[in-house]
């Protein structure tokens, strides 16, 4: 029978497939006592064979369509199954305890995984841990008789539908196969949802029952523009989707051909569109999506996929090839951000209780000297190379950005008395915290740009964790409270003479845009596939109308769905 | 030899005595094999004996001097010491593992408190383990042969010296021979620094080096006014604080004489000083000192101290019990605050990354509206007994007042029906979020009156944990950026003819009130203890001086230091 859900559009695009449950089966089992030991034996071994013969498809699988990187994870799998100190302590617990191999694998099992992780210091034996689980849940599949799910083994397409998307589970997924997914969780920056729109697969998140409503082998149509998703719909409901698939396929090539052209809006003001990215790979995406900068690059992740800190020339290189790759176009590089939800494995951080709200980003830098000291010389150099501009994360006050800055004019100090070569370099600030928005213009003598990040500045200012269900619904990026910090931003840095980009998921919003245009934002830094979308809408709108619309949210409205009305109204929806 | 030590000024006032050193002695012990049995279990039966009889001392001593409550704690680890299970289990590990007593105490109780710790949801058996760790704490150190300290049995003249003070600590503290304390850590918004003010008794918190720099016996001056401390001081600088301490105590008989005076600044304008309370025992401290109204009663203590939910009827009485006790005067009951660091054994909450940013306060209330539908009649109930009047925590958009008024209206609208008797009640909102006070000018035409919780408004602006000593530097209650927001939120009432306080710590920060007369502030409410002092200062200052120097340091300040030197300039220091 049909029937529909609700989500948060988080990936445009429609799909139509068959359901893949990426769903974990039901592994309980109760503990028995067996009187025939070679017997259990024999089913343990059958379970850790087929395992094996499972993990090695899903080996062969994941490195052909996924590469090596990806397929390396179940190699380590096998090794733990041939692993004879595991395997060999379940066999004698199953001897020694007389109990079934469930029980003895759990109980094995279980040690292990306690023994590694206490080791919380070593970010391999933490590894090793998740691997150990990995494992257990598949021969305890195998024993219990159940399937668990594979992604890597998807060979037909599918839409997912899964309770979220872990990192793991999305590195598995083949994007010929996977035409959309759902899931139950996640917001409009959730994983799941930032990944849906990178890999540019119609997605839908938070709809708090997929998982429930949907059965492995359903025909499910997700509309990613939407967020409707509809469970074994009508042959007409197939057909209207199909059309509105080729509808959209058909926009987007009307997009694509203002790959090559400037953004400029119906009454000629031009926008910078720039484009978010993680590492000098992802500059291609720039490049073919028609990017005219780069507004972040989060140099972060130079940290996080290392097993050490990178060297000064490692960081020189990333930053050389981001610049040249971008050819002359600027690329604003973010100086590390590390601490809240991201950790270093071999830089330990203090335990907090409240990590969003503790030792993080500029905080860093400002404590640990000598590692900002590394990545402003590593920048420097690269400044020669092309056009770059260097921004600090987390400014809360003027005393920390003049200090953050004194360092930076020091080390270039250095360099140009070193006689080394170095370019023309803006340096700003991250606006993503409410009393430097509210400081702006004192902050705005000192930079050279203000970029706002709203995804922290939103979380902070209504004290609401992006990442907590239960406070979800302030995530308000509309709410007039929001926009006059923007606004405060913009002003002050005009006043000055400076410019303000965005590099938060809102930069790339449609129902956004139109306010931001109106409110003078300079620069739109965003996922590079949004990039010719919000380009087409910037043509058809007149700047003097959103100046008018943009006034009214911040002056009339009360909250978060007076702006949304306001906008729909004015745009047309 | 003469040596200083600088800290954070906590509480008010200055103490000379000799340092008790409220330091954890080093327990380490070496795993040994033993031989004679008999032997060991000889000497773990003499440690056993000797924590016993130096238990029920402490718990004599408790009884008498600090009541009977606090005797208890020390029962329940005399009943731990009896335990056959515990005891026999060390008994029968030193016979068959031959293992030295501390061994095996150690991995018994280990076993123990891992049990009971594992049962999360059990408040109880929490308390158990946390009751094992403390009795075991004193058993090895009589087999080790260290001393322990034990508060309880301070029977002279002291100044405690503490890496912190936990609320355990300090309530086992004799006022009588504790004259003050100075700690490693802390701020002044820790628990310890508002102990300290709450019990009237110099201190010093955030010093760093307290417990490495003094020892035992060494005389200690503490100088609570400046956050100096002075150990092993000379003749001359006994005398001078000795004179500093009479001179104190001579302001504070000056400041007792305003006690029913009304508050007014030297040009006749007038200023309510309030009192913060967490429950109606702390009334008597209101009216010692001269409190014109009880600015925050803290309802979650109602909560708190509680085996389970508190009923109408029981709130009520308290409710009832406060606005009675004030016999006429405004008290401001906060509807209840819990989340964040504020847990219910009764009332699990879900486990959070930033609590802080998390599902706490009104957030809970318009979730679980059937608890705060019922603490809502309580106070409307309690209303015909006094001037009541109520106000959100937590509120971050105007949808949430309006959703949270309406089901106060609703509940009050009920009683009218039924023909209770309700009084006139102000209903009014914490400001304590960013994206709240940003939209202060809306919120104004709702509510009765706003309440600025500086301690959290500033912890979100700023984004940093208040309790995190890593970004405690970013606690900066003079940033023109804060001062920015308070002034927005007061102007915002005054333009709608509604009222403002104040009821963080700042409001009783010598500092502080001279801008926040400026800005023209009408209601301080702070610790009882603090009110007489403020009441002394705002006699001597005039509010068109205030205004010209909030104005500035609105203005013109860019840093946090800049207001510190304008004020010290106006006010003179």
């Amino acid at each position: 029978m049909t029937s529909t859900l609700k989500g948060i559009a988080a990936s445009d695009g429609i799909a139509i497939a068959k359901a893949y449950m990426l769903v974990d089966p039901d592994l309980s089992f109760d503990k028995k006592t067996i009187t025939d030991v070679d017997a259990e034996s024999a089913r343990l071994e059958k379970a850790l064979d087929a395992s094996k013969a499972e993990l090695k498809l899903i080996k062969e699988k994941a490195a052909e369509n996924l590469g090596d990187e990806e397929a390396e994870v179940f190699e380590a799998h096998l090794t733990i199954l041939s692993d004879p100190e595991l395997i060999g302590n379940i066999e004698d617990k199953i001897k020694n305890d007389k109990v079934n191999a469930e029980q003895a694998t759990k109980e094995v099992t279980d040690n292990f995984i306690t023994m590694f992780e206490s080791m919380t210091d070593n970010a391999y034996m933490q590894e090793r841990a998740a691997d150990i689980r990995d494992v257990t849940k598949r021969v305890m599949s195998h024993l219990l008789g159940v399937d668990l799910p594979n992604p890597a083994l998807i060979d037909s397409e599918v839409v997912i539908v899964a309770h979220d998307l872990t990192p793991s589970d999305t590195a598995q997924l083949d994007r010929r196969y996977v035409k959309g997914f759902i899931t139950d969780i996640g917001g409009r920056t959730s994983h799941s949802a930032i990944m849906s729109r990178t890999l540019e697969i119609p997605a839908i998140v938070g709809s708090e029952k997929a998982t429930s409503s949907a059965k492995a082998g359903d025909m499910l149509i997700i509309d990613g523009l939407e967020g409707d998703a509809i469970i074994d719909p009508s042959d007409d409901q197939v057909k209207e989707y199909q059309q509105k698939a080729a509808d959209f396929k058909a926009q987007k090539a009307e997009w694509d051909k203002l790959k090559d052209e400037k953004t400029v809006s119906k009454d000629g003001v031009h926008f910078d569109l720039a484009a978010n990215i993680g590492t000098p790979d992802d500059l291609q995406g720039v490049i073919d999506n028609g990017g005219e900068a780069v507004g972040l690059f989060r140099s972060e992740f130079l940290y996080m996929n290392a097993s050490e800190l990178p060297t000064e020339d490692e960081q020189f290189e990333a930053y050389k090839k981001a610049v040249e790759g971008m050819n002359g176009k600027q690329v604003v590089v973010r100086t590390m951000d590390i601490g809240g939800d991201k950790e270093l494995p071999y830089l330990p951080l203090p335990e907090e209780m409240n990590p969003f709200l503790g030792y993080r980003a500029i905080r860093i830098s400002l404590d640990r000297t000598d590692l900002f000291r590394t990545q402003l010389r590593a920048l420097l150099r690269a400044s020669a190379f092309g056009k770059l501009a260097i921004m600090f994360p987390m400014i809360a006050t003027v005393a920390e950005f003049k200090k953050a800055r004194a360092i930076y004019d020091d080390e270039r100090q250095k360099m140009v008395d070193a006689g080394e070569k170095v370019g023309d370099i803006q340096v700003g600030m991250m606006m993503e915290i409410p009393a430097a928005a509210i400081i702006a213009d004192k902050l705005a003598k000192y930079v050279d740009f203000f970029s706002i990040g709203t995804n922290d500045l939103i979380q902070y200012s209504f004290a609401a964790d992006r990442g907590n269900e239960k406070v979800s619904y302030l995530y308000q990026p509309y709410n007039p409270s929001l926009l006059r910090l923007i606004k405060r931003t913009i002003d002050a840095s005009h006043a000055e003479g400076k410019w303000t980009g965005m590099c938060g998921e809102m930069a790339g919003d449609q129902t956004a845009v139109p306010i931001l245009m109106g409110l003078g934002l300079d620069e739109f830094s965003m996922s590079a596939t949004s990039i010719l979308k919000t380009r087409s809408l910037m043509k058809k709108l007149d700047t003097n109308d959103m100046k008018k619309l943009a006034e009214r949210a911040v002056t009339d409205a009360e909250t978060n769905d007076d702006v949304i009305k306001m906008v729909n109204e004015a745009v047309g929806k």
